[in-house]
């Protein structure tokens, strides 16, 4: 068994809030990622697979494959977005990394089966300083 | 003559467009960053300031001061804001890269010249793939 | 099962020898990390806790939490220190990165669990070369 | 139980390609990586051995020692060489990471365990965007 | 006068030697780097522009159109090659870093020019230790 | 004129104080970084020499011979060492960031020439936040 990860970045704005609660309390959970008129980051992205090398071309999966896969089901329907507005994914969720990076599991994961291998990590940065990993339901 | 430099970052929206062009030119001209949603950056920045060492402490100017006027006058307006609609210093103009080190310069400029030094350079990253830098007029 | 990681950073200044070994022994044992006038190094931790989401903020812990809990128990306690002589958790230890990665999850793994969260995983990186991980007792 | 890791790097020249291929079917499977006139890398790669502290010397592993073992098995034999033609632990292999990143394991295992500690993952990256794990044989 | 930078990266092999060289002499004056079988890099460029703000856009030079440049004028012809063997603006040069940054400058000055802006700097890392830069004849 | 920079690292000790500051002055104006127990830092050092392309060798300086001169002059004198008790060049100095960058300016320069190149600059980072620069007197 080996893991291959491919590394992707994009950009979104965001904002962290629930209509339920008052400004004062939005700020008071989310900080100041509940100002009102948006802010964002560059997102970086690691996608972990897992499988057997194929003993005819050394892969486990093809790269270039894995790099479509996340171009198509992620990165062009979230880079220069705004996620809670316009990422059909992230429809009536809460816009943090956390609930974001299970999304992404549940966009890539069959995808990722269709190509031959297993998703088996998804990280995910939002800042240097800050990241989220699912590994999925065991 | 010395060179000091401190790095500081910010998280902000942004979106680039002119209101004078319709939909398709602006997204001909300024690509996926004028998207109407807004979108965001992690921001690094660098400030470069110029002078002698004070023999006395053996600094070319304090960085707690420098750093305490970098947030004062840029982290504080910009972190976690929308550029185009929340950032003073900012008002009526293109929220370009390039745009936005000119500003930073003239923000600081002044300040940094009260704490006995020079502004030398402004350096910012709107990515880790692209930075502007300004030295100011000569 | 969600895994989120907050990075530090400090700064501290250290020392590895046995008093009961000669100079000789603990240059061999410990190379040049036994200089008796101490030497540093910028010490950059990963704490990961692990949690399921909360359906209402989208957090597995609040972040601001995290850090405030990491900046008392261990950033204020090392940052600008002398592992050997002045930090409590430390004391009567050798000053490796080994133990210095143990004795930092002793410190937080209580803070963690009252903020409703489990510790996972401590990573500390000495040099962007050497770095320990420790998962706790299985 | 403590996980300690070491970086190093190489460089090294590289072509994915079967001679059982055609020119065409090579640059379709392997893409820009089947130019028969070679291209290369600086590989980085990140080795973590396993193993409890020594209550004497703090250590799970003398990083010296495991330096060295890496130096000699690894770097030595495939620094500033081409992997296909001059690599002994490559030879009749496909150079693919995932295949080298097996290869490195194997010859790392014995030499980690007569220096007292267990060899836990072996992580290559060829570019900061791709890598590949191996965690052994479970 | 504003400074744009962009950062692209490429793959590839080379070898430094000379023909009128014997072995020895070729091993003592390039080192490793003079091995008959190639080895390789994962090179990393900033190509930075010097121009005015444009103010109907706010940019120096549209990012897209240098990006392009840089593209087709470098990438294409270097990426996943054989530096000595490959590139047709290395014919006959030697493959160091120092001629190879001459010789990107030499193919970007006049595209650059066409798009309204000046080549400020070419900057080539060969690794993340070693870099060469140059700002063209004065 | 082509510029070629060669990256080394250190780690070292140091405290910033002055015996004529009484401590409640010495922390006022140096902050942490006058702990009597020592702090330190990884450091990482940037030098940049400037000269022709040799147009036998395709080089401007041979970075064999000056990575040799570096470990020499600097590293070997300051590398896990306590900047303030043990370094020759800097005996007498106040251990700043600005005082060290000069300093190691004027270790290498007369050495730099000998090897038939022109120092340019020194570059000293003390954290990833804070670097100095020196480019000589003019």
């Amino acid at each position: 068994m080996l893991y291959i990860t491919r590394k992707e970045t994009f950009n979104a704005a965001h904002r962290l809030y629930r209509a339920d609660y008052d400004d004062k309390k939005n700020l008071e959970v989310f900080g100041k990622c509940s100002n009102p008129n948006w802010h964002g980051h560059n997102y970086t992205l690691f996608i972990t697979v897992a499988g057997e090398i194929n003993p005819e071309t050394g892969f486990v999966i093809n790269l270039k494959d894995l790099s479509k896969a996340i171009q198509e089901k992620i990165i062009e329907k979230i880079d220069h977005k705004n996620i809670n507005l316009e990422v059909d994914f992230m429809r009536g969720k809460m816009a943090s990394t956390e609930t974001l990076t299970i999304a992404i599991w549940e966009q890539l994961q069959d995808e990722i089966k269709r190509l031959g291998a297993r998703l088996f990590s998804v990280k995910l940065f939002e800042t240097e300083n800050n990241f989220a990993e699912y590994l999925g339901e065991k």
